[in-house]
């Protein structure tokens, strides 16, 4: 059988990264909107602002504070640096994208930040996730002044390998952080489809469960540009304008930045599409796990499948015009679905994977 | 005369800023065009910003290593970033908005490097402008290692009040830059009212005339958000792709900052954008620059009217709606044009301003 | 007359900075006797480390909390570090060391931070101090989000020019920072010298004046190296061990730093030494105001005449040996003295500055 | 037997670190000397600072550009600082002093560069000793812009755990740097006591074998304070001078700091304390190794033993006032001689530890 023979690509919705996705059509009519109104006040002193900041709070039934700024590294690094000082650290897990691929930004934006990687060896640990024991053990590991003082311990939600943590588990972490005197941040760059995944209330995952501070991730959830920084604990965000505003992340026409967030909240469309995104990853899962030579190396739990394919069935898929990465060398290979991504594509998709699967078996 | 009896605001076009102005349509209709291709590569790797890239390097006739980053703020700051060390210092003019209005952001992403206020007695620095002497004096005042080493002179075109330097004026600061190895940084914020302004080709206020980098604005010329960091001196430009990263700044769906931009390049919108905002600064001007009380400040060479008006004036125009800054203390107001600024909007206000300063009398 | 006809320099002492000096007797004393003692702990563990800070607290009556760093620049810098985030800014007078003489070094170790030059124009403000008018009017400047936000007032005392702030100068000072809410810090390179000269008890124009943190410096004083950081507020030196660590001004063999001060505690010879360099100051003055062609620039409250001299008389004086600074374009001269000058080393430059005065008129 | 018929400490060396030692009598008397001289120019243009610049550059036999700093956190981050930008990283051993002791110093004054931790699997490796492979595997794992890009590989001569790298081994460690454009640095905080051990001449660990900088120790090895920053590639070094003085380690007493390396670079004093050291580690070796429950952890081929002992060992000689560091959980003791470690102190400790294993067999 040859690469022809594989269904020709659907659409162009892939597999790579929920990134390579569009505007969605609600954010999209946002922006529309927004600019249909004239000159506008800069600098988040428009409507728009207003109306997003009190949308999120009335979304996490709290008067948290809310800030926009452009992408996930700005939102982490600066919630990171208002947390920490330049001779304190991070915890955080293995994978976590703060740790493996920011270029050093958390360090940057702290002047000097560290991050504590912390392995554990039991199943939530093996399933990317960060679990109390294994922060307890960085905190006591070294508490001297040669090396930096923990001060946060900052938990992926949803994972980077599609993994989700339960409510439980973050109380558990919450209440470890709160006990040795840590503030918990949450990486939210796909909160989205973790609320979608857990179906619970956005504040269970988050304030009420200890969270002090939440970068909520909207790019990949269907925004052009933005991610929220949404500060539960408001003693945190003291100054935190002037922060903003000296890292280059505040955006003169905010509005631009914000009415796509109010198009994405609005009838609940950022969980729509979550739920969607979710809902694929799902069908993919269903389609391919039991294929001979596929091993699914992580429960599917968000809008992700990672599966370990062979050498040779990687090789044909990308042949075929397939976009995904291999984030593990030898075969570990992640396919991520998106607010657009279509059940046609991935079946399509699971098609080809069957049977070159078939043909390499 | 009762404030009622001013025009009543006929359009939502302000005065306050070109940052209050919407997107122009060409660069909408580029992103309603990037956001209609499905998935595309994440983090530049699409075809739109390759697109505008060579959009560019064409524009300005040379072979550019071209950044895209969220705003001014950053553009500069990262700009200089990459041109100093933490101990080395920046020349500016007083109004230098990387001085006045960047709330530190050149000295936080530079790690420490102080900027150096070179005040002139001469013509040129009462228009706002740097000078080749006040330039040299900084550079001859201190050589000691007590003190920033200076490595960067920045100039500001157009300036923040509005002026232009000449060709001939940038050439003369590129000259005694160079011969003091100073590097050249153009904050070009409103580049494209400069270029307007002296109708000549891009590059000749640019690389022609000794610019190592310029910061090419596109937000004030009506993008949504966005700025071009254009390094006509490649060697400068060496891992600035890993500061940008780390810095928060590459937008992961990257076409939809790019793509604006080629809305922008092509059929020479950018110019024309900004001839039209130049010329209702210079509609606005004739109609109030002999009316009795208005002071005007300083040449109107680019999008800019500024002018001592009256505190009572000033009060009545607020009063009937009109939105502009002072900010000089004492009356000193800026009247900003911008792409979309309509000439009934510049002749309702010029009544309204005749009317008040009639009042005022 | 020739330069040769010039009294030849007598002692190996000069006028430049009382940075030239050497170590005090007794300082001297207590590192041979701190080597004397083996092994001991290192990192300020060790006892002089203890028995100096104890010193420290008894000299100021209250319960500071004190570090040992190695120099004016860290003290300095780790200490607005310390009261500053990297958007927040720093008051200070034009002439204050931090701002002219240390290389960016607050704006490094804060990331950022800028310094805000206040200049009044009231007499204060000629003698070299800042005043509460000046603090007042940079605060009501601005504070917008665009311009780093007012934290920390920082005054030196003595000042750069040899003047001394009065317990009711600090006072008013400390009033307006409370009121504004922003800290207070004191630069004292030469806080000995302006204790002697005020003749207060040292408390007096610290925390009872309402100081938060002062720098109070050794080296001037007749240390080899190092400089005590006191904070007053202890809230305020919250981690400051792992900020010292970090910067690395952590001495390992910490009693070699901390020794010293106890020979320089211990009966007053911090106290003496600074009296004696004042009234070489005065000594100096006496000898040479009336001089034709010298015109005392400065008050001599501290350790330093400053005084403008005919240019033909600063050549004069250099080609005969003795070394001092222009500090001022135009004739500027700044007179240092040390814990070591001697009364016969000020009559021969007095001497010979009237010889030369002589020659010149 | 009980605690007490433990020998009684004879002297008041230990074995707790070579940082616990004084001042050696040739550093103390060049200090002596140095303060002799009166007034001397500040800030290194004296007379001794010339002379140990010019004696280091004797003793590497080439035009080296040296600095002096205060101690090793500011000598490695400074040194570091001038190699990488922030988006850059260091590739490093796990047991690297800069990744495990400094507090994040090399990421604070660098801005945020990222170190690298790579770990082999060989015997090098186990030796605490960075490899050509791990530095190899470090580079080819990422080299996208999402991750710091290595740009430095540190390696400490000699290690933290007491061994030494071959000629051959720094060689084809800097063969591999200079294959993947990285620069070569040197933690020289022990390098005295590798170049003893190795008997080699200095040069040829360093520049002859690919050093680009080094850090060269001077308090472990009998100085007060100080380390030495040599750059053998003197564009590395460009404005290195602003760096020192801007991060506070600009000694104004220069004399101070350099006039002890005279003491030491004369008759090879440095040489002498360093095999005095690696020798009493020796006997110390010699005499323990063979205890029963003493299990020695690595080569002794500086000047610490690395040895496990039974917790009931410990205790017992920690209850006798023997001061040593576990620096590994589980029974791992560091044994560290200096310059000053007496043979009568080297064999009462070993008595005491022979006699204390007894017990516990």
């Amino acid at each position: 059988m040859s690469t022809s023979t594989l269904t020709s690509l659907p659409t162009r919705q892939q597999f790579a990264s929920d990134n390579l996705a569009g505007i969605c059509p609600e954010a999209l009519q946002s922006i529309l909107d927004a600019n249909g109104s004239g000159h506008q006040p800069a600098y988040g002193d428009d409507a728009w602002t207003a109306r997003s900041t009190d949308m999120l709070r009335d979304l996490f039934q709290t008067d948290c504070d809310v800030y926009y700024v452009f992408n996930g590294t700005a939102a982490n690094s600066l919630a990171l640096a208002s947390l920490c000082q330049s001779y304190h650290s991070v915890i955080c897990a293995p994978m976590a994208h703060i740790e493996t691929d920011e270029c050093g930004g958390p360090e940057f934006f702290s002047n000097g930040s560290k991050l504590l990687v912390a392995e554990g060896d039991d199943e939530a640990s093996r399933l990317g996730k960060l679990t109390p024991d294994a922060v307890e053990y960085m905190v006591n590991r070294r508490s001297d002044i040669h090396y930096p003082k923990p001060k946060v311990v900052s938990i992926t939600q949803s994972t980077e390998v599609g993994t989700v943590y339960s409510v439980e588990e973050v109380r558990a972490i919450a209440a470890i952080a709160k006990r040795r005197h840590l503030k918990l941040h949450m990486d939210g760059a796909r909160f989205a489809n973790a609320v979608a995944s857990l179906d619970v209330h956005p504040s269970e995952i988050t304030w009420r469960a200890g969270v002090d501070v939440l970068c909520f991730g909207g790019t990949k959830n269907g925004l052009p540009v933005g991610e929220a920084v949404v500060f539960f604990d408001r003693d945190l965000s003291v100054d935190f304008a002037w922060r903003v505003k000296q890292a280059g992340q505040l955006a003169s026409k905010m509005r631009f930045i914000s009415a796509p967030w109010v198009g994405m909240l609005e009838h609940d469309t950022w969980l729509r599409n979550a739920r969607h995104a979710n809902a694929m990853a799902q069908r993919l899962h269903a389609a391919i796990h039991h294929l001979p030579g596929v091993r699914v190396l992580y429960p599917t739990q968000a809008n992700a499948v990672f599966a370990q394919l062979p050498a040779a069935v990687i090789t044909r898929l990308h042949a075929a015009g397939w976009k995904f990465y291999e984030f593990i060398a030898g075969g570990g290979c992640r396919l991520m679905c998106a607010w657009d991504t279509l059940p046609e594509t991935v079946d399509a998709f699971a098609s080809d994977l069957a049977n070159a699967c078939a043909v390499a078996a």
